[in-house]
């Protein structure tokens, strides 16, 4: 696949621009149309990537409020963040090159406190620590206080992120374009636990309700923050969005019905 | 609560208008500031309920799209769509004539097909119809098909429905002000089927994928349609809002905490 | 597979025992070894269906109790209760003339009122009338009074049903040989209902707690009797089992496998 | 309470055996029918104990198999496993000396592998580690391999457990005399994983399919093995049985319609 990407990118005298990382992975040298780099910067006019959820979300989030749109192909078991599948690569390079993709802008949320913000595209999530006990949170929404769980843990998700741990939880499918974030929870301890999609402007509270033990914050997955006794974040949805490439035709729903044939074995 | 409310109303000086039937069933008679009508009409201030949700919604959808709110004091079991619940109310009448309550819209969702179409404040479900074999439903969003399942139904809700039978089927609760509605299956003969928050444009086609038995559509909880074999319909957000009226500091999640307290037994 | 059916106990010299309606419709005559009936009696060594799970479970109730194997062959859509699937036939059918098969116990549920008893193989259902208000249960277990549920019904199964209307009600999956049956609730309105497993000596009383409105019964998806306002039913394991036989290796847990895969579409 | 437990001793002339532990921790001194030890042995009538759910479990263990029976007084939130609760104590403790309760035998489920064998009387669960990725696990019951599953964890439960944890993933209630136990997945990214009761004769094999992390294991919600990648465990009934004294008169649905109430919040 890459070999084919510079192929076409030299025909067509684009220049790609690859990190040394990257360039190394592949044994790519210097060449015309051929850039090697620390970091590709802002000023480009697509970013193409090739790998899972996991790759296409660290793009994502790099080039959030740039609006340099990612060209994602899958090459991870679900994809429901990729442009294309990798078939047909040859034309689909084309298309990209060609500007021929329409671009959907994906809100992020953020979690802050005090000492920093951080975004996400698909989810914030909050742990017990392992060996320690089940955790106990108390959330609060536009300033209500709405209950205290102990439970394993929770996961705010973005409708992009809704399909991934939050659908683990038994949280609900949203379809790209609802205006809203999802809070559901891991193996609560409570009866009446059940997921809540949030308004956009509304911001949600958690407090680690616990007296005696931390909690892991993890943002897209990765372990991020620890939240002390006591300790309370705020998650609201963020001011930049990702900005995914797909092609014409493409829909959510679409997207659902192909991914979730994959999901369901 | 009828009494104390004709008496605030006839010392502040503002007419009351009842339909024949609400005054017979509280052996209300002609009197000042008491008129005895047909219809309310649309040229009054505010409609004012006292009952339980289902009686509130009736009041909702006859003045959705009007703007004249509506005033609800709960003498049922839940009450997610009351603006009081009925302690205080000789305080809380004499908010509601001051004016000193908030409004808040609430989205309606329709239904239609070639002959008419139907809105609801809470939700459209569709069932199969009793003695016969399980509903046989296909449904696809923004004209892509997302899946056909064999179940006993399938409730379409709009936020404020959402505490409802949407969430008897293990669908999310929606806070108010998120865009969008929420679909999902009455008992389900699949492992795969979850509920769908869709985005506020999307039209929602439910097909009746049986060859042989009709399934009925209810609008607000009551038998409205027949839906043949091989017939579809087509649910969307609705142009018109209902207004509710709100007492100032209330708020969605005030409300979540205090009803849910009701469900939890 | 009728005519192959025909054929082999023709050549083993095995009498079929058909009925008037069995024979009409495949167009058999009398002819040696065909006997034509109104009803095949007990007097058999082997039950064979050809059918759905509707008609598998027609035969385990006629059967139940003479221990009479039931030699399923499925031509319906998940075929849980069937002996084989419809390929390689002919040699199947030479296993089920030699006895080389096991045979396995399928216990049955007993639904009781003053003027009857009913029993089941699969579940006893429990259901709103259409048309009426949503319907509302209480149930008692051993005595002793668990809960009271609005809900649109409510599902008592045994093991070897636990894999259909329980399971979409979120129900689980019992193993065949657990000794114990499921209850659980369609669209419970309320935040606590959770399925329960109840021990096989004790028993289920469900009271029609609407003051109103008649609930109906199912058995094994039959409508079949009604409750009144108020009254009770009394719902336990049953004396008598049907019998399934199997080809020897078969396990519940590879039925499961195998079956599975067909609902997760 | 304490005090209480040894004024009735000494005056029904009943010795009393402390550890060490717990004697310091109350200020109990060496007395005519107080004894303190290091272990209180087999050789004992009855076991008090004084605590939330975790110290009676650890109670249960430790008698397992000895038929010392273990009168619990809930001191902790829940107290699905106690005999009473602190209130009439006095009385209930002078019922205690007299032998006026009944017992109840509780299975125990154990998981070995080569190195050992370990007894839970709730619930056996493995998780993946913390900063780890999502567990992959396999599993497999009676021989037949059943599903593969990415997932945080897994949790098997007994029925006396399965209020527990396994209510947590939206597992079942299973009644204590079901004989079986239960599978049931802590977030499963899949749609079809199902919560699954097991017959009693059956053993599930575990099985740590990823390639790379290991997974914990707990017994009882403590942390005692790791699985390396590739590695299996086998869980099944236990042959101990654990003895729990109860009053007569008390059940299981009682306790169960008694402590669901403290859960539903």
């Amino acid at each position: 696949a890459v070999d084919l990407l510079l192929e076409i990118a030299r025909r067509r005298r684009v220049t790609l621009r690859l990190t040394h990382d990257e360039a190394a992975k592949h044994g790519i040298e210097l060449a015309p149309f051929v850039e090697i780099v620390d970091d590709p910067g802002d000023d480009i006019d697509l970013c193409i990537v090739l790998g899972g959820d996991g790759t296409i979300l660290t793009a994502l989030r790099r080039y959030a409020g740039t609006g340099v749109p990612v060209f994602a192909v899958n090459y991870g078991e679900v994809g429901f963040l990729a442009t294309i599948d990798p078939d047909g690569l040859a034309e689909d390079f084309e298309r990209a090159f060609s500007g021929e993709y329409d671009t959907i802008e994906l809100p992020t949320i953020s979690v802050g406190r005090p000492d920093g913000t951080w975004s996400a595209l698909n989810d914030i999530s909050v742990h017990r620590k392992a060996g320690l006990r089940v955790a106990d949170l108390a959330y609060a929404l536009a300033g209500e206080e709405i209950g205290r769980v102990r439970c394993d843990g929770l996961v705010v998700a973005t409708p992009q992120g809704s399909t991934g741990y939050n659908l683990a939880n038994g949280g609900p499918v949203l379809a790209w374009g609802v205006e809203g974030f999802v809070v559901s929870f891991i193996a609560p301890h409570s009866l009446t636990a059940r997921a809540l999609v949030v308004a956009p402007g509304d911001e949600l509270t958690i407090n680690n309700a616990s007296r005696e033990e931390p909690v892991e914050v993890h943002v897209d997955g990765r372990p991020t923050l620890e939240l002390q006794p006591g300790e309370d974040i705020h998650v609201a949805f963020g001011l930049m969005h990702g900005t995914l490439a797909q092609l014409p035709g493409a829909s959510f729903y679409h997207r659902l019905r192909e991914r979730f044939g994959r999901l369901a074995r």
